[in-house]
């Protein structure tokens, strides 16, 4: 089955299952074993970290028949689930598909507020504020030089099995009424790596650091020098795509073999 | 000075001042008081239940010039309060400006989700789950007959000295991607009355009564036979209408005489 569902990070401790603390997985997986009784398992095509949203996050969960009966449909799970987590969908896999083996690409956006009268209170769970006014056409700039497949090993949390080779398909930041929102689209993001990109792209933005700055950055391959991680709560996880149904199982032998240790 | 504001009413119980309880005016009263080293007093354009929030409020102060100075701007004043209040705008009101008595119209919207599916996590602290689907045509027909100059009795809080004589300019429903929002605009606002309005439009728009029962209940005037007051949380103050510096002066004596013990 594959379950598309949307979550408030903001009272989670990231999405994987840790002993005493609140996460997205743990209550999904606490609801499921519960309506099904007994005991499944939950692959996500995009691990979140603690704070962290999902507007479009995708699971897969292998189930008998007599389990999806017992789950019945979206509104029963809704009911059962706390009201930080939603559940949008919920149909039959086609064969081989895999949440996060399959999965061709995710977009992230990131929402940063640059001036105090601006923030609306009714969104600041999801936006960070920025004391000083940034330039997008900087920022837009400067984004040119981390499209493409690159190592982003300066952008990544060092782990030293996987490799940080991603391809950034589309990053660019566009104005909404009182917030700049950044959109960021690539075949898979190490962990960290979004944020680090808002890291670098912020100071360019408000005139800390030259337009060339996050390409050099990302040249120098350095981890311990990479751009500041910035803070969680203003990342939304909007979308994952996937291949048509054809495509499936071909895609996830080879994704399955690229990045068996990486975050997806 | 004229203040315009935006505020998450969540944590708070309602604007007013309650002893040992948090309240926007008491937030803004602290801040304000202790930024002027002196004891300023605050009025309010639309009085906002606990839970409602508001997008466009409005607030006037009397000030001195040494007080105005000691506030300095806007931005000041956000960096002294709570994230759930910002400041968008100070600036010196017209000469005759009353945040309540200059007023010539309040709108407020409510937003309800009618499709469990369709919650967006991000936004439940101000969207009310219905779990019914509804009919925005039904419930626009219905709202035909609550337009207009009218006694809204039986859809305010009983409140002896005061009239419930309102003009609804406006009363429309709309489908945003995820959502039903009503919108609705009148020269003032009774006590509960806009909760009211959705607790008789919702039972047209799913089916339980027939599109003539609000218009009825209202020409009843039974404030005991009234529709029920839904939740607070859904409710949002989006702006507030002034004339133009000419007119206030002649607005404001209006008013003043013809709605002492209202809420404005």
């Amino acid at each position: 089955m594959r379950i598309d569902l949307s979550y408030d990070g903001t009272a989670f401790y990231g999405w994987g299952v840790q002993k005493d603390l609140r996460s997205v997985q743990g209550e999904i997986l606490r609801v499921f074993n519960f309506l099904t009784h007994s005991k499944v398992d939950i692959f996500v095509a995009g691990r979140t970290d603690a704070g962290v949203h999902a507007r479009g996050q995708v699971i897969h969960v292998d189930l008998n028949q007599h389990q999806i009966d017992r789950l019945e449909n979206p509104e029963r799970l809704n009911r059962a689930l706390p009201e930080d987590i939603r559940i949008h969908s919920m149909t039959v896999a086609p064969i081989g598909f895999d949440a996060r083996f399959s999965a061709l690409w995710r977009r992230y956006s990131y929402r940063v507020c640059d001036e105090s009268t601006q923030m609306s209170p009714l969104e600041r769970n999801h936006t960070l504020f920025h004391y000083k006014p940034l330039d997008i056409d900087a920022m837009n700039q400067a984004a040119q030089g981390l499209l493409g497949l690159q190592d982003f090993a300066a952008f990544c949390k060092p782990r030293d099995a996987s490799t940080a080779m991603r391809e950034v398909e589309y990053l660019k930041w566009h104005r909404e009424k009182a917030a700049c929102v950044m959109t960021v689209q690539a075949d898979a993001f190490c962990h960290s790596m979004v944020r680090s990109i808002v890291g670098a792209l912020i100071p360019v933005g408000d005139g800390r650091k030259p337009v060339g700055w996050p390409a050099e950055i990302l040249a120098g391959r350095d981890r311990t020098l990479g751009p500041t991680v910035m803070p969680a709560h203003p990342l939304v996880l909007e979308e994952v795509g996937y291949p048509s149904e054809q495509d499936m199982s071909a895609r996830q032998i080879i994704t399955r073999s690229k990045r068996a240790q990486d975050e997806g």
